[in-house]
């Protein structure tokens, strides 16, 4: 077939023509033309795609189930979302992801590709709606109103669920360094000044522990999405749907989906309401937080080599400079830190987007996808590559970690309960102006015996709480 | 006593003259000269105050426990701080919200006022520290790095339950007009645009929902705050504290303060986590952009009164304006807008001060205090006048309403199944066209019987899914 | 060539094998093995890849005036960068926009992509770095720290261009249906309530003269990005540049790329500050939030067609629903609200981004470019869909205006002056009350006589100030 | 006069008793009842009150000159307000900061205060308003729409100034330690990693560019604020206001306030845009990302003081820790990054506030206000005591910094020019295995000769351009 054949489809401004050998049709072409933003578009994002075909699926089977739709009709769209759920056809869903319209041009690109590939698969010219249309049949029951944002949804919680396994693979990854550090002695520090020793092992638990309690809020904010507002149609007064269809598509859909949905309570509410997207959007920008503070953290205790803390080094993963010779940058979590950045914008443009709701809709949930997907894909990625690039790799500078222990004015805060505060600022203060060390000066001014001494500064002591009477 | 008399305290810095009636000591007095900022003392916040009260209490309790402190000492402490649980000395507490050091003059300042609280209650004047020293008795076994953010917890929690309990008395405002509405028939929207038939119980009992969500949200959220570190002193590991101190300290404060408390199973992270609070104020976040759309929709509706949609009529709470006579503006759901810009902005606050923790304590919790109490009180506020200012005396225009159900064009949505989605458009353009009526054009077509037509169209159908069949 | 052809070339780390077709080498393979984050490369970026290969043209003109590179090797260099301006070879900047390392992996992309494409000129293979090398030729005299943030300015001002015509077509736009709306009466309206009237064609002029003033802020904000740091090389004090490479380097760029360009007076400075970033960041968020403030109103004027305000209607451009026939939303609007929610999340991503910088460099300019890039690219097709797909075929419903004017209790204000404000305030509520017109209430009453009424409400006294003496 | 004796004032919704003693009269009483959200009353903010009665007086002179207010009520309302500018009666401005309405509260609560201070000037009792009128001679040919915005231009002008004031301050602080430093050599970081030498100068210097940067553009933003509307009444047609009025007041305005004021070309834009604010608050939060970042530099440089960076030293302000003796923290750089946290917070809530702007107005201004006001008095405090508290005790850690310098790898990029990129890799790489140094390796493989040597490393050509061509 020429790629210049056309056929004609028509709506309610007029005719247009199609290119014969497109899925798409009229509605599609139309939003094309009229949202020429981003570039990117909505097949781009395979999750959402496969989503949305998985929504229609299971609407006829519940279509078919009611007697709503024939058989043959509701096989061939069966069929047809199949194949776009195995990875085909995503080329023709050509509408930008940044779209006015609530997600309409999303709802109708796919009408018109499920409708025209399961035209193809009755044996039928593309454009024959007169058997099968993509309104009337693929739609049925549906409104983009309930379509749109179960298929975001459903898309976000398979984003969701990749984005765990990625936390999870670098949770271990910090938990496996924590136990390598186990024995690691070095000094704490609070406001960025010597406080008190700990061991490096502790500090990297603590990333696999905060990592942990992300997950466990993302698991939550996760699950929300579970409810969904098939049989809402336009405002979620269920009009022109069968009193059954909401139930059927909500089984129909979770077996197909193998994810465990609900049918939302309220469908008005669930219908105008974005707040598992904010909830979920939140708890991203806190993992988002988390991750960058860690970053921050591992690039000030490798900075150096000589003039920084130097107390871990980062895998070499590139060359750091084109007029530096030989410098090596901490390029990994430079990266996930942008990557927090613009997680962190992303929730305040979701946030904006939701606040614009009105009414019994919010007309701006294509936007809240774009950020959200945008933020799901971008954290995956960055978590993987943090562990596999940068953490899996750190080495610990042991002796000069050790020495800073031995240095530090900070063992004062050990020896508090046995001379006292205002004793130990003092004794701080001159170790500070002489340079020279705590433990000299301990013993030189007879404070506590050298077996005293040894007894409270032992790792385990100073890193533990324990019994002051026991010295 | 005249107020020109002091007594000199001194620190690490060297000597002050501090007023002799005065309860706070030299610490608070740097503190107030170095965080001239925002002119709001922390004794403003009558929870946070309480709560580091509690949390001193609760120390001394398990320190007399443990034999660290002298009873006699302990009683006059504990005692100390029932006096400002009980509302007494907040006027001391005067170092601005604002400040840097990461709480710790705040702590200072509790230690401060509580020591020489108790020194009087001993008989001994202020400043006796060698009797009952701030940071050696009060302080014992503590660090601000343990104490504040534990404070901030039970505080902010203090906080959330009254949010809860606004959100519920703005809840069942909603309710009751949801049942008030019940039967009154309006024009739903999408996009702004007329859409399909609803009732105006339908829209206020979403609101109700959409609450009800939230409430639920916040109630997980706040429950997150009761995991808190007190035992980590310096940085975590628990330096200077004794072994069984974490767990009694952690149970008397349970006790005292009626909350259920948990210590933190990594005492480490949870010293440098601020996690709990970016999940609170994602969720007050979340409620904020939801009582936002729902203002813009009571200022929507009640637009008018005689050139906006005028749907419903908010009671008049003050003249609307100094030129225009008779104007009466929508104040109320304007300052709840209002309200939730700032918690938007607050949560930004919060991300930038939580993203700049590092290693072993994030220096910042004093402005995510601020921002984050300042988002519970003025939602708080927000809640309670909305719901007894606005909502209860929300009127409906009901014929109004009805006139425009009858006139609208949405009907054709419902007559999709019957006639098919293209006549159905064909229709809606020529009634658009001509200024017609849809039933007018129905029946003048003949597409329907007026017997068919009227059961097409009764509330009951229109606004509830229903079996297409049955026409 | 076969595409399995790999030469070798090697870094700091190791040999890599390279595709022999391969402009690029090892410093980008590596780079994009770090960064599998967005899957959008900078060679999507056609003003920065143009802008890259701008400054490396004028640095290799520099170099050869000062005599520091050799004639053929310089003329070479020039020759490839003028290719990639001219749009060859974009393909080759294969590195994702969200990377680490700030920006070195973009600059050495450039040295790369330009080494072996300047050999190839030379009759050399690619590769052969020892005649011509991507660092110590291309990047002669340079650093990624002057290269890439002045590559950025250039690109972000050639954006900033574009986006200006854009915004000077929708002011146009918008300026033209002023005059066509310059006689529409129409009432005015301040907090969502009927005010005072006005005429649509004021209404409208005030969307031009608010985007005038984005325009001027933005041309302000676009002339600071002339301010360039090329000499600085790696921290601003322009170790191992030569003292005439500053000035020379700017006057080649300056008439290279045709953009009025001045050296920093301060380097050390000008390399760390990303001030010219945020602030064109900023006037973008201005203009976005202007955009979608009018997008609001757009969308609010068109309400409707029977329940909304219904004062104009927006041409239609596509079918508006899935469901209900007939309906047509406003899609452009909405998809312009969404842009702008875009850009302000941009915002607050270039505002983390800002302020993550340290000591002598900012990381993080990569993300700042990522989100600047999309904001300015975003903001310029909003304008030109805006203006062209909507704005232009806006039609007033004059009628349904006019009688809103004549219905209005609001006219009551301009008999303020004559019968005072408490008089007025008496007067509206009667109105509303009753259900009936201002105007028939003060002819009843005999407030004023019909003459004078007619002279206090004639259009051209009611939309301007007026000598109240007159009546 | 007894407290409990009382007036009675009606509005449209009816009669309230006023205290006999308060100003305020009845709008202000409704207002203060309605919005008990902040608890900080109009009145705190000194330049806002002042403003207001600045604007009121304007207006009086104009109103007098017109003819439309006889001189002795004139007078009256000129002298009131006088005495408010003086700082008289702002325990008078009891609405809250936080409040709906658009700014009528505050307008109302002026005029209220201004005409019973009149009428007490004329011998009248508070309330006698038949003789004076807050609406109608106060208010006269004013709307609170253009009085509220002018004077909180007005107010954030003054402000605006102080705020230049303080950062000049600052800036010469950094300048004067720049000139104190200037010949301390240190090592430069790009990403935390060793670069290349620079002075403690040259670092100290770039704090002032940029802070002078800030200043010039925080002067520009200023200079937008004088641009105002009044003569616009309630939506910019100035309808009720007589022709000459606008020109007078502006002159009359100019003159009362020394601020070079202009009446805005379309008041219609004018009344309804918040741009100006917009655009402040961005200068705002530009120069807060400058300051938080100067703040992480001073606090990372004085990070140790064993085991940390250790450049520089902070002055002691306050002890730094309840429980580690001796320890002093970066109390006020913490502070300063707290406020720069604040203010980005605040310019999202502007941004909302922005936004949520419709049709004629912006109902929002008073949030924005409240977020405005208090970024720049935050900011204000904070560079004054950034700059007295902190910056101008900065001590040098001169002989480490050299050290530093001595012993860094990062002295091969000056060795580039000389061995080539390549070469110079190897050294460096070399240099960090075998924890050597780079003079001692170039010595010993004999690539370049001591004298040589000691000329590239030579201070003066390590920190500014050379030409490489004189070793």
């Amino acid at each position: 077939m020429s790629s210049t054949e056309h056929r004609t489809e028509r709506d309610l401004l007029g005719e247009r023509a199609i290119p014969q050998q497109a899925y798409y049709g009229i509605h599609t072409l139309r939003a094309v033309e009229n949202f020429p933003i981003s570039g990117t578009p909505i097949g781009r994002n395979a999750d959402l795609v496969a989503a949305l075909a998985t929504v229609k699926q299971a609407a006829a089977v519940a279509n078919r189930q009611l007697g709503l739709l024939e058989p043959e009709l509701a096989d061939a769209i069966i069929a047809a979302c199949q194949e776009i759920r195995d990875g085909r056809l995503h080329g023709e869903f050509v509408v930008d992801m940044i779209q006015g319209g609530a997600g309409t041009s999303t709802n109708m690109n796919a009408n018109e590709v499920i409708a025209n590939r399961a035209l193809e698969l009755l044996g039928q010219p593309r454009g024959a709606y007169k058997v099968l249309h993509p309104n009337e049949h693929v739609n049925l029951g549906q409104s983009t109103n309930d379509v749109y944002p179960t298929a975001l949804r459903l898309a976000a919680h398979a984003g969701a669920l990749r984005l765990l396994a990625a936390m999870e693979q670098l949770r271990r990854s910090f938990g496996a360094k924590a136990d390598e550090f186990a024995d690691v002695l070095k000094m704490g520090r609070t406001q960025l000044q010597d406080a008190v020793p700990m061991t490096l092992g502790q500090e990297f638990r603590t990333y696999a522990v905060m990592l942990a309690d992300d997950q466990a809020r993302l698991a939550e904010a996760a699950a929300l999405l579970g409810e969904i507002n098939l049989g809402a149609t336009a405002i979620g007064t269920g009009i022109n749907s069968h009193p059954e269809y909401a139930r059927l598509v909500c089984e129909a859909l979770s077996q197909l989906s193998g994810v465990a949905l609900t049918t939302a309570p309220d469908l008005i509410a669930a219908t105008q309401d974005v707040g598992a997207f904010v909830q979920l959007s939140g708890v991203l920008k806190r993992a988002a937080l988390k991750l960058s503070k860690i970053c921050n953290d591992l690039r000030l205790l490798s900075s150096g080599p000589r003039a920084g803390l130097g107390e871990i080094s980062l895998p070499s993963m590139q060359a750091g400079s084109s007029i530096m010779p030989g410098k090596v940058n901490p390029v990994i979590p430079e990266v996930v830190n942008q990557i927090a950045f613009e997680v962190l914008g992303n929730d305040v443009t979701i946030s904006f987007a939701a606040e614009g709701g009105q009414l019994q809709l919010n007309a701006f949930e294509p936007i809240i996808a774009y950020a959200l997907f945008n933020s799901i894909a971008h954290l995956d990625a960055g978590c993987r590559v943090l562990a596999s690039r940068c953490v899996d790799g750190i080495v610990a500078n042991v002796d000069h970690l050790q020495a800073q222990v031995d240095n530090s004015i900070g063992l004062v805060t050990a020896l508090n309960p046995f001379i006292g505060y205002e004793a130990a600022t003092r004794l701080a203060q001159d170790a500070l102006a002489s340079g020279r060390g705590v433990r000299q000066l301990v013993l030189e001014r007879d404070l506590l015996s050298p077996a005293e001494l040894d007894r409270v500064l032992q790792p385990a002591s100073l890193t533990q709480p324990r019994p002051v009477a026991a010295v």
